[in-house]
């Protein structure tokens, strides 16, 4: 009776697709039309990204003037993995609880998910188009009216289902603290961040930069969310390599993440603060804590990093891990700590297995203890996201 | 009694500092002046890497007029941790076992090594330098020049300790299977390869530009060993990161490689070709394996690989692994495969446990069985390398 009908599936990584009136119906009437909104295109366009043909009758957001191609990264869920590929490039063709909060929860109730976290899609999985804004006032309104959306109206009528995650104005430490001091008084439970900001140009782990953020964040006990991809660096693979490359390297982003974390003063500055890696798995976790204690403990003395502290333990006190399918991890759960990982559906990505979440999570957990497993699955990210809302009648 | 005395320690990755004369004493007179030496340096310098200041007394390998600031890349053997960090500027201040045969096998009898196998260090692990050289026909007498003194005076007098591994011309395939032909005919055991040729804007392994190499690599049985670092490529980390950060996560290239490598035609093109990866460790390997294979379940129908043959077949079939100290791959030694895992001792580097490390491996060995030691510490390097060369009288 591995996972067993009282324990809830709490994901800690999901994705939601912004509908179109987001920014539309909440920035003042001068922002709106360089503000966030969909376009129909037809005939060929100019991204940051590079030049791309679209078919007739394609949707886009724009932003500033600038168009940006996908209008829902990934939204395979109830595809079968033949018609994986191709981008949908309309609203009508994507599952409505990709956009719709109700919609999602009926979703969520099919594929026996109780809660989940949902990072943003088009300003990036850490919110990081509007860093790059050219008037960081609307900016700064962008990011608020997104937090306001997930608040309000993503969360606010399914308080016991939807956990609220907002985002930052990345570009200043001190608006991104008091942003999230606004958010969390609202009840934000989680706030996404780039897995290695300097990959974004913006101060690193290392630098001191994030001070005020993350004195709010360990005050508030609001978890830092860091999910692959969201420093735009990929793996290096060759020119010529073909996508699934790079696809199964993802993972080895957060790798890179926790090297740059437990080598750096966040967890000696703020020792009770708290990381999330999202979607990089937790099967390499083992092997790379024992790495980064050997180099610690070969390479400290030459190196301006702290001397006391073996970075496994920082690891243990300060980062939780995810994972939709590991079984190297729930082997080796032990060693990483039963009380560092948690579960993720990823819906509505390509590595979700909706609508059979539960029932694959039960073929998971077949061989782990009933206590192990309600950790993983539910406890222990109710503890991360200090989530109780479906407890309370 | 896990590591017993019967069994033979033979490692799989070790480096040779090449001694100053080992090009001087080879190449035609006409060379001499642009070919590899080592010059004595006073003052500041420019190199490839950018400008520095030298202690008095410095040496340098010079080629081709650049300056090459590290005679000695890391051989810190016998010293001890706090005394890390600096690298050695002159002959005189590393082991005579770096450089001279005889020394290093008095080494190795210390550690309680049986057979060793050495990447170079000036040309890099792969020989890339002498693929970047302005004169091409000096460039392949350095090659061969390499290769006879790693036949003839590094590995001829001691078959049974040091096995000799070859660089190739890679900057030309044929050129490349013609000397692997000639060498292999002379006795070597393995050739270095960059674990990316594309980082060095060579052929991809997608390419197939790299077809007649591996069909000599393949009829000859000589594996090609990818030492983590060749592709000079780093791992992504903030301008600021310290220098652990790095160290840490040099292993995540063996992670890139495997994935190129698995995503590739190389091993339905060559299916007895053999693959090593050195200094990554094991332990993400399980990991990887279901995050590779997952990916090709759900990635494969609209991309350029294979649809038959799951990666992780090919990696049981085509690839080993190698390490130090890596207790998580030990514990998953079943899934990874115990024929896939071979050890490394690293010497002179800081990773290797010199003098120590036959009592290290047997502590990392203490509750795995008998037969499953004995194949990763030697049977398993024996099949892969046609090493048998100690068991003639």
């Amino acid at each position: 009776m591995p996972l067993q009908p009282h324990m809830k599936l709490i994901s800690v990584d999901d994705h939601i697709i912004e509908p179109p009136d987001l920014w539309t119906s909440r920035l003042p009437t001068a922002h709106l039309d360089a503000g966030p909104r969909v376009i129909e295109v037809d005939g060929a366009v100019t991204t940051e990204i590079g030049a791309a043909a679209t078919a007739a009758g394609t949707q886009m957001w724009t932003f500033e003037g600038q168009p940006f191609p996908n209008i829902a990264l990934n939204a395979v869920a109830g595809k079968s993995h033949e018609e994986f590929g191709l981008e949908p490039v309309r609203f009508d063709q994507i599952r409505p609880g990709c956009y719709d909060p109700a919609e999602r929860v009926k979703d969520m109730d099919i594929d026996g998910v109780q809660a989940q976290l949902g990072f943003p899609t088009f300003p990036g999985f850490a919110g990081r188009v509007f860093a790059t804004a050219k008037d960081k006032e609307l900016a700064l309104l962008c990011v608020r009216a997104y937090n306001d959306f997930i608040l309000d109206e993503w969360c606010g009528p399914h308080p016991d289902r939807l956990i609220p995650m907002v985002i930052l104005p990345l570009w200043d430490a001190e608006l991104a603290a008091a942003e999230l001091r606004r958010t969390a008084e609202r009840g934000a439970k989680a706030v996404a961040f780039p897995e290695n900001p300097a990959g974004l140009d913006l101060p690193s782990f290392h630098s001191g930069g994030w001070d005020p953020l993350l004195a709010v964040a360990e005050e508030a006990g609001t978890p830092l969310c860091m999910h692959f991809g969201t420093s735009t660096r990929m793996p290096f693979v060759a020119a010529d390599a073909p996508f699934p490359v790079t696809i199964a390297l993802m993972g080895t982003n957060s790798i890179n993440t926790l090297s740059e974390l437990l080598f750096s003063p966040i967890f000696h500055a703020f020792p009770r603060l708290k990381v999330t890696l999202a979607e990089g798995g937790v099967g390499w976790i083992p092997w790379f804590l024992e790495r980064i204690d050997l180099t610690w403990e070969r390479h400290r003395f030459y190196n301006d990093v702290n001397k006391e502290v073996r970075p496994s333990a920082l690891f243990r006190r300060n980062v939780w891990g995810c994972f939709i399918d590991d079984t190297p991890g729930l082997l080796l759960r032990d060693v990483i700590g039963v009380d560092r990982i948690t579960w993720e559906g990823d819906y509505p990505h390509s590595d979700s297995s909706w609508p059979h979440s539960r029932k694959r999570a039960g073929e998971a957990f077949v061989d782990v203890p009933d206590a192990d497993v309600h950790r993983i699955v539910e406890l222990n990210a109710r503890e991360l996201l200090s989530f109780d809302a479906d407890l309370h009648g």
